[in-house]
């Protein structure tokens, strides 16, 4: 059985007649595919909403609850849909995470899917029916809704795809694919036909917002291309896929901005063995994502260690931290939320030297002071100060000319 | 185990600040009871939005996944009154009809509850936890969402109380008690300290919003007292349970005006035996809940038969009897729905003869026309012209003296 997975986010579902736009998309899509699995998110504002609601009952929700309430909206959403698709006379069913065999660990509010039991969902198909699974949540052994972390609906689609044997899974989105950068912030920014998963993932996982880096690794390691393109025209939008020859010539592919980001630092840090792992396993163990970690000699043996982290966790991994640096005997701890981190990821930049230095010419010409630098193989990040940022990755988009094919 | 069971009606949970409200009254109530099941329903207007939604998408929605997205709404309401109260440092569990063991029938938007399995329910409350069970909802036995009807959560409520042996169930609302008539119509109705079941189911049937006809029925059948009280102060309310003799000396205990009714009449039906079979064994099919049945011998054995339906069916009732007219070779159909229907009820009426003959009395006095009577061993009950209705209660009213003790 030959199947197709496509997605809808949040704004492609966003009103009564969005989501009957998708639904007479849909009707001519199962022409040419007679096997459709849609996944989508919940309508536009829903789960901001929720979340409101969430934290006016408490200003810590508990886990479960919230998972079990914010949840809803994608059931609202795929109903819908399924009624939109059953009233147009095309036969189809909303299935929850539950029903389409979705387990997670457990744990909530950022679970992991396990495993997916699609007999429902291969029933419904045989049926005739356009199968709609709700995004981004699961259940965990017990039957409690459990949901795999914000943006967690494309992960979903692309777990599907790869559980059911399609080779391709569509992520409809509000844009028509992958851009060299935001289009918002840098007018010349180019659309790609091609990406490859790392650099997706590099730019995904720094803050591009076109797709969640789980979805892309899910779909590396189960080789599921993902097609970004528009939920609204027929256009090819961007393919993630394996290491592409076609555009692999370029140094730089793509160049982000993360301006959620702050940075922590415990000063005067003794150094003995161990210490960082102390730091970053007491950090882990309350679920703070630790993204750049720079450790820097002081004096007398004693370290700076700074790290960075999702500014929503701030407050939180402030608390770990003064622990910490108390239980390690360390001075104390700083931080500072005006920060801004751009990248430049390409798998080319592994053949072609110099990329690093071309980045630090920009800033430098600029007069714009650089604070932390990180590297991988194909990505360079540098975190600056926040009133620069904007400046900034217009710079280096031209100096790297990505408005040029 | 002691178990006290109450349900929150829409009104009660309508707002994030009710919903604490509730939270701070239920904590104290643990106090008194410390093992507590909540039923909630769906908040405010939420049920009627998503109604709405459901017809934006088409104007005759899928059964199933409209009760896929309306039970949506109390999955809300339970994670949020579970979350206030955890915030607060009380622990509780909200559960969905599927996690509470609830199962019905399979049939949609009015299914039955055939049985529940309460083992997660005993577990939560062994943990110390305040239990919220989603009304309205249960699944079926492939665990697609079913809802039991609106106002279903007073079933629900009852059922639960039923299934875990509690002897009484609070029905909370935003009235505090079952009045002799509709207070916001007439002015001097009187709130009753008992009524009976069957006077109760009378009245919920014939129109009367504070309760759920079927979860009378529930009550009556598993002896289970409810009482129905203020969702926000501590006073006493009504008390429906078995035949009470506090009060059964009066001929009538309340009156109720339905405005929500129409009349279908199939007009020269041929007096051939098992006729009235077909056409209400075809109405029933459709699920056509028809209330009052009215047969006229007209000419040449021909017969009228008039009977009244909810007038949201009418559509669809006025579609059925079309085709009913043309097989039974009947003349034609008409309709009213024009109509309201005054009922009076009391227990007492079986002993204490002449309540019609008052009854009608009081319209002939007032000039008002009867369209059509219907009595039942403790109810009487006349369709008349909508625009007479109002005056008519308050006239029946007072002549019945209701509003002394």
């Amino acid at each position: 059985m030959k199947i197709a997975v496509k997605k809808f986010g949040g704004t492609s579902v966003g009103s009564p007649e969005r989501i009957k736009n998708i639904a007479t998309r849909l009707i001519k899509a199962k022409k040419q595919f007679p096997n459709l699995v849609i996944v989508v998110s919940a309508m536009g504002a829903t789960t901001d909403n929720l979340v409101k609601l969430a934290f006016e009952m408490s200003p810590t929700p508990c886990p479960r609850e919230y998972d079990a309430l914010i949840s809803t909206g994608e059931n609202v959403s795929a109903a819908l849909l399924a009624m939109a698709l059953n009233g147009a006379g095309t036969p189809a069913i909303s299935l929850t995470g539950l029903q389409a065999g979705i387990k997670t660990e457990n744990i909530y509010n950022r679970a992991k899917i396990i495993k997916v039991e699609p007999s429902r969902i291969y029933d419904e198909l045989s049926k005739g029916k356009i199968v709609i699974v709700t995004g981004f949540q699961g259940v965990n052994h017990i039957l409690d809704v459990t949901t795999i972390g914000r943006g967690g609906s494309d992960t979903s689609a692309v777990v599907l795809a790869s559980v059911i044997g399609a080779s391709e899974c569509d992520i409809c989105t509000d844009v028509d694919g992958v851009y060299t950068t935001d289009p918002r912030l840098v007018k010349n920014a180019r659309k790609l036909d091609e990406i490859s998963y790392d650099e997706m993932l590099e730019l995904a996982s720094l803050g591009a917002k076109v797709l969640h880096p789980r979805s892309v690794e899910c779909a590396k390691e189960n080789n599921i291309v993902i097609h970004v393109r528009s939920s609204f025209k027929d256009s090819e939008g961007t393919r993630v896929k394996e290491d592409t020859n076609l555009e692999s010539q370029r140094p730089v592919t793509g160049i982000t901005l993360n301006q959620e980001q702050a940075t922590l630092s415990i000063l005067k840090v003794p150094d003995t063995p161990g210490v960082a792992g102390v730091i970053f396993s007491r950090l882990a163990e309350k679920n703070i994502n630790v993204d750049m970690i720079v450790q820097s000699i002081n004096e007398n043996k004693m370290n700076d260690v700074t790290y960075t982290i999702d500014k929503i966790d701030l407050d939180v991994a402030k608390k770990i931290s003064q622990t910490i640096c108390d239980d390690l005997h360390a001075s104390r701890i700083e931080w500072d939320d005006n920060i801004a981190k751009l990248s430049v990821v390409g798998i080319g930049m592994v053949s072609k030297p110099g990329v690093a230095a071309k980045m630090f010419q920009v800033f430098g010409d600029h007069k714009i002071n650089i604070k932390f630098i990180s590297t991988s193989e194909i990505k360079i990040s540098c975190v600056i100060n926040k009133k620069d940022a904007q400046q900034a990755l217009q710079y280096l988009h031209d100096a790297f000319e990505l408005d040029k094919h």
